[in-house]
């Protein structure tokens, strides 16, 4: 008998190539993307987000969005990415043949309009747009909203849970796959991720998504794990730790993957991931990027003595 | 009307002048350890480890420790502790008039014996003693243990919890006050520290005492949420992640005080520690230690836009 398929419990989503590097001064070169791509494919990733199709000259990190995206296809068994501001993108995104887009909604009016120059209310008509694209022109994509600064926000300070939880409702109507929460500022703690999480979890049911936690006061860890006891198992990371949001001032530190996969499968549940080819993936990220300060405490600190892990 | 006294939801515990300061090379100065003491009392913490009582040849930093509780007494409305790794270093505690004495009994054989050159059984008759001790001379002196590599040893690997609970079930006969757990060498994660906690509560109840979690692998925060949520009310931390412990080869970090409080004050569990006057604490600790590197994520990223707390 063959035996049963391996199935994560959690899926963990790389954002590394995306919101690492065009968070990042400097420009990683193509090849060396492919090179930190296949490593991170290697460590036994399902899904990652490879770039933003974006302007140019807005975001030179990311000109060679489509080749890294035809790249990344190559790939078997996981889930390819990008992210797109707006329906320009995502058609470009669709066109290179993305399985996933995924779109950044801010719940702030302040950050939305620092972010993509446009109010939320007219991100969520260009949400329902790319919906109405993805329905005409590629109805096997998948489209993914993370709804930004969901828990506070550096421009406007508290953001109401109330218009959050109605912003997901509105998105879902819209037609959207999977609708996450990001902590963009590094604001939110443990009881707010619960609480937040289950009211969504409550007004839309199966379409809630990713948890997209920061690390900027040290509670990246302590937020996934509050975000998973209440049900969530999508969760964003960043190998090293690279990233953050360049248009939300004090914002930094995306959680680090090595570091979430530790925490995960120390407890027991299983990421699919191998944490020594994950760390081994550090190298091509180093190498693409010299100089760039890269973080995690696992990789530092070493795995336990005794550890053992059955991917 | 006078208004209910305040009552904090957890205790802070600031381990930092004494496991902290015995943890790096250089000896604060005692005028420095008077200065950084008044400081952490300022901040209103209401707990403090300000020393161990073991011979200066071997922990020189620690030479002052009667001195040292003298000073921190003359501070109201907090519980002054010191660390005994034995019945000499207990009396010695007790005489300078400590209000509380810590002992360290490794669920570690192997830890056990490199620490404090004992065995697990020989610490439990030093902890009978101590009790017996306490009963005869100073019968207001409260007594705490904390049960060291309680999650995982570097020496020995993997550290059987049935062991700890028996333990820990060993030393409430013996009749101690409090019983903690400490991830000594970095160990822990979120599921074992609530499957642990739940069986220590199951066993001794009441006496449950405080989590020393570390910050090795990035979960120190995400484990004392882990300790919160089934019902530890005491946490250990150390200002600037000062510590470790010298013995556990790779263990380092302990829990950041300021990234504990931030946690559970954003949460809105009152930890009656200002935020802004911990931050300042860092100062007399720079100070008093030139060049030793200090962590928080907190002190580096500031507080959120918006921050207020009502100590």
């Amino acid at each position: 008998m063959t035996p049963a398929p391996f199935r994560p419990d959690v899926l963990i989503s790389e954002v590394g190539p995306r919101d690492g590097l065009q968070s990042v001064q400097a420009t990683m070169p193509t090849p060396h993307k492919f090179a930190w791509i296949d490593a991170l494919h290697d460590a036994g990733l399902r899904e990652i987000e490879v770039c933003s199709f974006v302007p140019a000259r807005l975001l030179p990190q990311m000109a060679d969005a489509a080749e890294v995206v035809a790249h990344a296809l190559t790939k078997p068994g996981w889930t390819v990415m990008a992210l797109a501001p707006n329906l320009r993108g995502a058609q470009a995104a669709m066109a290179a043949g993305v399985h996933k887009v995924t779109l950044p909604v801010s719940a702030s009016e302040a950050h939305s309009l620092a972010n993509v120059r446009k109010t939320t209310a007219q991100m969520v008509d260009e949400v329902r747009a790319v919906v109405a694209l993805r329905n005409n022109t590629a109805p096997g994509v998948h489209i993914e909203v993370g709804i930004s600064t969901a828990f506070g926000c550096t421009l406007q300070g508290e953001v109401p849970e109330d218009g959050v939880v109605r912003l997901a409702a509105a998105l879902a109507a819209c037609g959207v796959d999977e609708i996450g929460l990001s902590d963009t500022t590094g604001m939110a703690n443990p009881a707010q991720v619960r609480r937040l999480f289950q009211r969504v979890f409550a007004e839309i049911g199966e379409r809630t998504g990713a948890a997209h936690m920061h690390n900027t006061r040290g509670l990246g860890l302590a937020n996934c794990l509050a975000a998973f006891d209440v049900g969530v198992r999508t969760f964003d990371s960043s190998l090293g730790g690279l990233g953050g949001c360049p248009y939300a001032p004090g914002a930094s530190g995306n959680v680090v993957t090595e570091d979430l996969v530790f925490m995960f499968e120390a407890m027991g549940v299983r990421t699919g991931v191998d944490i020594t080819r994950l760390i081994a993936a550090r190298e091509p990220l180093r190498a693409g990027l010299p100089g760039e300060p890269i973080y995690g405490m696992t990789p530092e600190a070493g795995l336990p003595h005794g550890w053992s892990q059955h991917v």
